[in-house]
């Protein structure tokens, strides 16, 4: 088992991209995960997308207020902006505290 | 805004496949999908795969003992064996209660 993620604060980033300024984009993201990182309270993130530009991440946090502060970082909202404007035709953002969790790997 | 999913609760499946047997994979996977939709409780699903194999399921339930149902339901708990038997590598589970939930689409 990796870390427990019990009383987690889980933010589940659903998005649709549209496929617009794909460099841009990339560059964009891995700031983002990078930028992440570094923020009080952070646990980690998962990450998935798909060929039709269907995409999850989700990004686990300490506590809802890290989750906040995340959410209202300077440098986020930027981009978070950069993303309406340009790579997204919609997104969802659903935030969750963590419940339970376990995991299984072949042995 | 679709329907809020405040209060509902999350079961985010996270997993790798290997690709043994992808037609019975895909079988199970639609089946499955099908069934959840059937059961008490059951508020939608999203998933996303890609290339690599990697995969995150979100099922969204109206509470924890309609998630827990369909965690024990039969059907499930033998096709749950036959991923660890065949298709998976490893997976996580991690079950989370919706604190608050916004979308936003290109006007």
């Amino acid at each position: 088992m990796h870390d427990d993620r019990t009383g987690q604060t889980a933010v589940i980033f659903m998005s649709n991209r549209n496929g617009t300024d794909p460099a841009g984009y990339a560059a964009a993201a891995a700031a983002m995960e990078a930028l992440a990182a570094t923020q009080p309270g952070y646990r980690g993130i998962d990450s998935v997308r798909n060929e039709t530009g269907l995409g999850i991440t989700i990004s686990y946090w300490a506590d809802d207020a890290a989750a906040i502060a995340w959410r209202d970082d300077p440098d986020h909202a930027a981009i978070r902006e950069r993303g309406r404007a340009l790579w997204y035709d919609r997104y969802r953002v659903t935030v969750a505290r963590v419940e339970r969790d376990y995991d299984w790997a072949r042995p």
